[in-house]
């Protein structure tokens, strides 16, 4: 779901292997409901499980990262204003936010043959 | 949690018999992921069953219902502004929005013997 009035958008984060999702900000709250499997943040010491609710404040940064011995991880995500990619120094490294993610989607819906307009139809 | 800033929260509800939820507007988005079971709403055809993302935007009045034959259904909400009640006339009938919330939780914690403070932990 892609809300374009006030930046904001759902979605489903799959991750089917171990591994590390870039490290980021957020400027504005995040709302996530574990499904299925189990992740952590390198900068916290607790870990989301199936059936957990995360609260994401304004002004986090962190790593999403999925240990190895998890098969797969779904998390269903609320996430307001935008990702602000940074290394480990702070510097910028990457952005999303609403618009770059419909690009995204529209991209991916064109390429796997469902056309270009397919993503309007998630878009408010 | 409780968003005290814009007037937001998200809880899970769970339904264990046949049922109807009041009739009420939403004057704010409503985001939903169902967990559990499946429902539906008096007023639309389509059937939200587990793994199903629903959205309801401003101004959507309906009334929730889990039919004879489903066990348990638990969804995911992540609801702003209020719920407005109303009756099939459009009659004011109730009234809910994240304070009435909290109220509601401190008293339920108050009851179980977890003390007034308990719901604090969910407030932002």
């Amino acid at each position: 779901m892609f809300n374009t009035l006030n930046g904001q958008w759902c979605n489903l984060l799959r991750v089917r292997r171990a591994g590390i999702l870039s490290r980021h900000r957020h400027p504005a709250p995040v709302h996530g409901y574990v499904i299925k499997g189990s992740w952590r943040y390198l900068e916290h010491d607790w870990v989301a499980r199936a059936g957990d609710y995360v609260f994401e404040p304004p002004g986090e940064t962190h790593t999403l990262t999925v240990d190895a011995g998890v098969e797969e991880m779904i998390t269903f995500f609320h996430i307001s204003g935008c990702m602000y990619y940074v290394d480990e120094e702070g510097n910028h490294t990457g952005f999303e936010d609403v618009f770059t993610k419909i690009d995204m989607c529209r991209k991916h819906y064109i390429d796997i043959g469902l056309g270009d307009a397919y993503v309007d139809q998630f878009v408010r």
